[in-house]
Formats: C-alpha cells, sequence, structure tokens
C-alpha cells in the first residue's frame, strides 16, 4: 500500500462525497460492529466505513482510493475467523457490502439465482426454496453471513461431500476492480469456455483482487425428504471404511457424512446444550450420516445401508431420525460441536485437510502430539470426514489455567499439528482461509513457485496494493 | 512473441541438445501427425516438434524457449477442435507431452488418481477401473485425447450433468511456467483454502499460462448398473419439462440427458451406422436419459420417472435398455452424432451454451434464422440439455454444391447464430474453446473488463509471450 498521505478526516470527507454522509462512519464506538470479530483476536481499529448504496458508489470509492493510496477492506457479515474483513494496519477503511442486499432474480428453471454480495446467506435460502429449490451451503453462521463474504472465503460448510464449496456453487460474478472497473461475469451457465477462469479467481481471493458486488449462484431442486443417522463407531478408522460403503451404496445421494468424537455429546449434555441425548448409546466416536431422497425414490437406502454396516462390523449401534425432531437433534448436536469448547475454557484450533484416507493418521498422531506437549488435554476433533477436513480443536485440561494455557501452548501446538498435517500432504487451512491470521504460515508451507503466482496475479489486477492490504500474501 | 532471431536449423539443434536428438523432428513429412488437425481448418507448420522424455526436460525447454523468445505450442493428441494444438504462425515449436504417459498413482480410499499430461483419456478410464473406481469423463476422442490436453482446454462430454467438466473433476495440477519453473499443485485434498485458485487458471487455459505437466483427478464409486432409455418428445419445450421432472426425481443420479433430433436417426440408419433402431417408434425428437444405480438401490426408477413422464403427456413412447448391447446401441446413436453428418456432405457447426431454460428458444430461432439463409439447409440440433449446452449444427441441403455452400454461408451463418446466442445470454463457446479459431469472435463479444484481466494475468504469467502465442487472446 502507497504511503498514506490523507488525514483521517480528509477520508470520511472524501468518502461521504462520494457515498453520501449517511454511509460512512467514522467514530469508534460506531464502528465497533465492523471491528468486533468473532475470534476477538484482532484489534486493529479502522480510519472509517463505508457502506455504499449500489454497485456505482462502490466504483467511485475504489476509483478514489486507488488514486489516493488508500487500504480497502470489503467486508460483509464480519464473520470470518481469519481477520481477513478487518484491519491489519488501522489506516484502512472497511467497505460494507450490507446495503448491496437484493436478490436480483430467482430462476428456478435455470436453475440459478443473482444474489448481490450484502444478501445474508439465510435469505438465499429462503428465496431458493419460495422457488421450490435449494442452495445447498450452510453454515453455522448463516444468519449473519453474507453472499460476498461467503463467496470471498471460498466457504465449505456440511454438504460439501454432495455439493461443493462456494466456489463450486458459483456460476459466475460480478466484481468491482482495484480502480473501479466493473467486470461483468454473471452468467447462468453451465459451460462457458471463453478465457480464463476469472469467477474462480475471484472466489476464495479474500477481497485481494477485487470486491464482489453480486454472483449467480447454482440451485438444486429440494429433495422430498432425508434419511438421518447417527451411528456408533469404535474408530477413525472404521468411520473411514463406513464412509467408503455408503458412498458404494449412497453415491451423490450421501449429503452428510460427519464425525464426532464422545466428548462432544459428554459436554453437550453436561451443559444442557440438548434435550435429549440424540445417541443410540455410548461410544467412542459417533457419525452422522445424511442421504437425500427425491420424489419417487423408495424410502429407506439410510436403513438397508446401515444394516449392511452392522454385518460387516463397522458399526456397533445405531439411531435412525423417525421425526424431523430427531433430524434437528441430531443437526444440534453436530452445529454445536464449536460452540460447546467454549463451555470448557479456551480451545486451541485447527481448520485442516488431508487426503481422506489419511484422517486416521491425522487424529492418531495430532493427538499423541498434543498430549505429549500437553499432559490432560483434550482433543475435539470432529467434522467433514468425507472432505478430508477436520476442525481439529483442543480444549484445554480439566482444572488448567485458562489464560497459562492458551500463552503457554498455542504456538507451539499449532506448531505440532500442522507438521502432522504437512507430513500428511494436507492443507493448514481446509476452510477458513487465510485473512491475517496465517501469512507467515502460509509464506512457510506454500509451494513457493505458487506464492510468487500469486504474488505476479496481485500486481497485475492491483498494481496499487489497495485491495485488503497485507492480507493472504503479507 | 518477441522476433525470432534464431534459424530453424539452431532451434532444432537446441532442442535436441535440451532434449536429446531422437525426441526433435523437423522434417515436414514427419510432423505430419502433429500439425494435422481434426477439423484441417489449420494450415501452418512448425518449426520443429519437441517431445521432451520427463518433466526436467519439458522445464529445460521452456528456459531455454523463454530466453531465445520461441513460441512454444503444447500439444496432448491433437484432438482440440478450435486450433489451440496447432500453429497460428508458423514460426512455433510444437511441444508434445505424449511421453509424459505415465498414471504416477491410484488411490482408491481417498479417491484421487495422479495421471502425467501425456496418459491417453481411456488409459485413465482403465486405470481408475482397475482400481474399481471410474473418472468420469467421457469424450468421443477419449481413444487418443491425452489429460493435459482435457484439461487445458476444460474439456466436457455426456456425463458433465452428474460429475461436472474436467475443471471440476480436477484436484490440482502440475505446471511448468513460461520461464521452466515448476509449479507443484498437486494435491489429493478436497478442500485446500490456502491461497489463490492456480489450479483453476492453468486449467482450461489452452496452454498459455504453463504447461501442465500432471493432474491429480478425482474418482468416484463405479455404479452397480446404469437405466438408460430412449424417449420420444414432441418438442425442445417439451424435453426441458421432462428434463426438469427427471431431475426432481433423480437428482443427482441423472448421469446423462442428451437431445437428438430425427434427422440424426435417419442418416445414421440410412447410412448403416446402426444395426438395429435404437428408438421405439419415430418422433420428431428424441432424449437419451440415464440414471446411475449404486450397490444396493432397488432397480426400476427410470422405468417409474417415464411413467410419471407418460401420465404427464411429457413422453410419447419410450423404450429402456434390457441389455448391454441395447445400451451401447443407445450411446452409439448419441455419439455418432457428430460423425454421421459428414456422410451427408459438409455441415456448419456451432458448440454453443444458453441458460438451460432458453434452449427451446435457441432452437426455434437459430433454426429460423438459418432457414432464412439458406432455404432447405438441415438443421442439426443435438447434445447436452441438461447444461445447457446444444451442438448447434446444420448440413447442407440435400445436392446442394458443397464448396458453394461452405464459401457462401460458412461465416454468415456463424454471425446469425451467435447473434441468437448473445441475445439469451450464452456462450459462443461452451465446450471447445477458443484456441485460433475463435480469437476475433472472443474480442467482440466477451466484457472488455474481462478481456482487460486476462491479458494482464497473460503478461503478468508469459510476460515474453512465449506459450502459444496468439491463441486464445490473439
Amino acid at each position: 500500500m502507497p504511503a498514506m498521505t490523507l488525514s483521517a478526516a480528509d477520508i470520511s470527507a472524501a468518502l461521504a462525497a462520494i457515498a453520501g454522509g449517511d454511509n460512512v462512519v467514522s467514530d469508534t464506538a460506531k464502528m465497533g460492529a465492523f471491528l468486533n470479530e468473532p475470534r476477538k483476536r484482532f484489534h486493529k481499529t479502522a480510519v472509517a466505513v463505508v457502506t455504499p448504496p449500489d454497485v456505482a458508489a462502490v466504483q467511485a470509492v475504489l476509483r478514489w482510493a486507488n488514486d489516493a493510496g488508500v487500504g480497502i477492506i470489503p467486508q460483509g457479515g464480519n464473520t470470518g475467523l481469519v481477520g481477513a474483513q478487518v484491519p491489519l494496519h488501522g489506516t484502512e477503511v472497511i467497505l460494507s457490502l450490507a446495503r448491496l442486499d437484493r436478490i436480483r432474480s430467482v430462476d428456478t428453471a435455470a436453475g440459478v439465482m443473482t444474489a448481490e454480495a450484502g444478501v445474508i446467506l439465510e435469505n438465499a435460502h429462503r428465496a431458493a426454496e419460495a422457488g421450490g429449490m435449494m442452495f445447498p451451503l450452510w453454515l453455522a453462521s448463516q444468519g449473519s453471513a453474507r453472499i460476498g463474504g461467503v463467496l470471498s472465503s471460498n466457504a465449505g460448510g456440511v454438504n460439501v461431500l454432495a455439493y461443493g464449496n462456494a466456489r463450486e456453487l458459483t456460476m459466475g460474478v460480478e466484481a468491482v476492480l482495484a480502480d473501479g472497473r466493473l467486470y461483468q461475469g454473471l452468467n447462468a451457465l453451465k459451460k462457458d469456455n471463453t478465457g480464463y477462469d476469472l469467477k474462480d479467481l475471484l472466489v476464495g481471493a479474500e477481497g485481494t483482487l477485487g470486491i464482489i458486488t453480486a454472483a449467480s449462484l447454482k440451485l438444486y431442486p429440494l429433495p422430498e425428504d432425508y434419511e438421518t443417522a447417527i451411528v456408533n463407531i469404535a474408530s477413525p478408522e472404521a468411520a473411514l471404511d463406513l464412509f467408503q460403503l455408503m458412498r458404494q451404496r449412497a453415491g451423490s445421494r450421501l449429503n452428510a457424512f460427519e464425525l464426532i468424537p464422545w466428548i462432544g455429546l459428554d459436554i453437550q449434555m453436561r451443559h444442557g446444550m440438548l434435550d435429549a441425548d440424540p445417541t443410540a448409546s455410548a461410544s467412542p466416536w459417533y457419525a452422522l450420516i445424511e442421504l437425500t431422497r427425491m420424489a419417487g425414490t423408495a424410502a429407506g437406502a439410510l436403513q438397508a445401508a446401515l444394516e449392511a454396516a452392522f454385518e460387516a462390523a463397522l458399526i456397533s449401534d445405531a439411531v435412525v431420525a423417525e421425526s424431523l425432531a430427531d433430524r434437528t437433534r441430531m443437526w444440534a448436536f453436530r452445529e454445536q460441536m464449536s460452540e460447546c469448547q467454549s463451555r470448557e475454557g479456551p480451545s486451541i484450533k485447527h481448520d485442516v485437510s488431508v487426503p481422506i484416507a489419511a484422517v486416521p493418521a491425522l487424529i492418531t498422531r495430532g493427538t499423541a502430539a498434543a498430549e505429549k506437549l500437553v499432559p490432560g488435554i483434550r482433543p475435539v476433533p470432529f467434522g467433514h470426514i468425507g472432505d478430508g477436513n477436520i476442525h481439529f480443536n483442543f480444549s484445554m485440561p480439566v482444572g488448567a489455567d485458562a489464560k497459562a494455557f492458551m500463552a503457554q501452548f498455542d504456538e507451539v501446538l499449532h506448531e505440532a499439528i500442522y507438521e502432522v498435517v504437512l507430513d500428511l500432504g494436507g492443507s493448514v487451512s481446509a476452510e477458513h482461509g487465510i485473512g491475517q491470521l496465517k501469512t507467515e504460515l502460509l509464506q512457510r508451507v506454500k509451494d513457493p513457485v505458487a506464492l510468487e503466482m500469486m504474488r505476479a496475479i496481485k500486481l497485475a489486477l492491483d498494481p496499487n496494493g489497495i485491495l485488503n492490504p497485507g492480507k493472504m500474501l503479507g
């Protein structure tokens, strides 16, 4: 980013002249909602927050910022977990997409919805369902996450297995480039081989190459029903064998396959987070399994597959949801896995992925490394085993001092886990991205040629370095 | 591309020194197999063909070419239809990937295969099947197309509906950059949010940003069986309604949904291209429909769905395959659609896509435009209606003069069809790419900001312009 020459007051005045005084905030207290991110790890302030009322105003802000050398941080619902959407230097302007919140169109026949960047994910779900379709990207934060952020972070979630992540669910994007030009890449085409894949370059770029202002999103037919179960399994190895069996029998009907350790049930039951036990009986590990059932397809495929799994000794007990309430409770059990850890003090978290065959090794070796470092530490590995993506979290030992635990072990445990992940050919950020949390880590672990290519592309598309400066590439 | 300063002899000598004399051909007759492409539309020669024995030799050739300013054209199976893989200027060197033909690994547990760029697509199929899995990308040219070309052209095919195109089937790539650096992006991760999506930038770039030397490819469980039918439909509108019904009932089990006009059956039967009529009875339009059936799933879903379609008056007759021979014949009928046209003289072809709801309008309006231009012209629109991708071909009128037909109408008919396509929000190249055939067209129809972004990226990654010079961006 070029050296700042404008005062904070100059910047606010310029933004007000471009986007309207009502759309600019520079009072620190009023900026709170934009600065306080979920993890409370990043504490820099911003010069101002601008909330442009339309795409033209986004263009005008960037045109000005590019000339003035002012860093712009695009922000959606401020739910990101790696600090991409909050300041790094304290001299940046946050550009909120919240007012670009229109669903421009829902075309059920074409299977596409065009939503602006500020549309809240849950509202996108509702708009699709109103047309008898679904937009199959579900996140714990869907009540506040906005489409622009969901795409810029290439969000994943629990149904990547069947439908892919944000990138795979996006057909095209509209984006404002660093100098204010508008890239018009919205489309409703399943196939279009006319040039480089700019859409996928902008998706997942964390706002460092352009600011997504709208996207055309894939819609899918609503299944008539779901078949959902929680099964008891002896180990992650058995979970993997069971996953292969389910995939063989259900193919793309397999909607979710989530691994959950016993400690997750224990914590949630002890803290009254579930109205009833969603499992059949006590087990060291559980898997939440779900199949979609389309209209005209006979029910019972999950039950039949589970019988085969019993015969193969892959599961020891199971409960199949018999009501919507059962299914809702099973999913609550899964979705509260992250939140429940906070009831037991701080935890040290890793969002990692490995080739799926390596998940058992990841859990075994990662657990051994952690227990060697911190006797009594409580591993809570859970998540998307079918994607090889484990949220490998560790709760502090019972009775430990919270502050001392974090101060002493946060860094070293990260190092130990990432070492195992990299040794298994995995990724140090499966879903959450790089932001400002993992920029140094990325420099250390990424293919150096990939980093050179990324820097060359960044320089080509944002020569003045005003787009989310310092994020991702450092 | 910088001005050429080396003589042809100098170039051949340099290549021989780098890659071994046995791996360099500069005799025009011996270069024939590399120069003669399927459409016989492009006739420039090359200075030489080099066939490096390994990745290191590819790197060395590019390092030299980048310094010497010699254009390099990567080539796989030479099956491309837009001239991307053959010379444009006559001063280029063709770099054949044919000797990089190793399957490096097949990991069925992880669902990934690593194949070098020179592996023939059919051999990739066989390697997957040997492991009890499938690599679901099928093309008419699969007996000679090679993985590097399949990926560089982002090939599609008949199963994109269920499994996606080459881009969606690729987990990572290894590629040599213009200056010889090796980008090591192979991986077996379903989720990896550590930086820009370089994989998707290289896939579909037609060798203008780097030369793919290997790829990690997604494998899927083999279905236990397929349910396949050819149904009689009254119109493309009915086909679309039927497609929606099938998708509602079969979801992602719907493996293929291909539209075929009556003329295709007529030509194939008259020329003895089918051993028996694969259809139930005469109909203006047919659809070939296929569902996958996984192990443990009851048979009959297609039959049940077709009964619902009869009741809804969407189909008037149908035949469901009862044997492998039936299924093979049905697919031959579909796959011979392109070839059969040549039995009736030349045809003018368009590989286009529109939002799927607009397919009927595309066919109606395109047919009207063509018939206005050329009375008696025979429209042969067929293909992937579920992807909105129609191969909108036109055979010359019965008894017309072949040469005069092409000379008079090739250009103007293209213009007329592309006008309809663009008006419907479609793409002028759904599957086949840009190459050298459609560079001028791309300049006219693509979003200008997209073209600027593409040029900036090209300049950033290939500053000397040596990679497939003049292709795609002109």
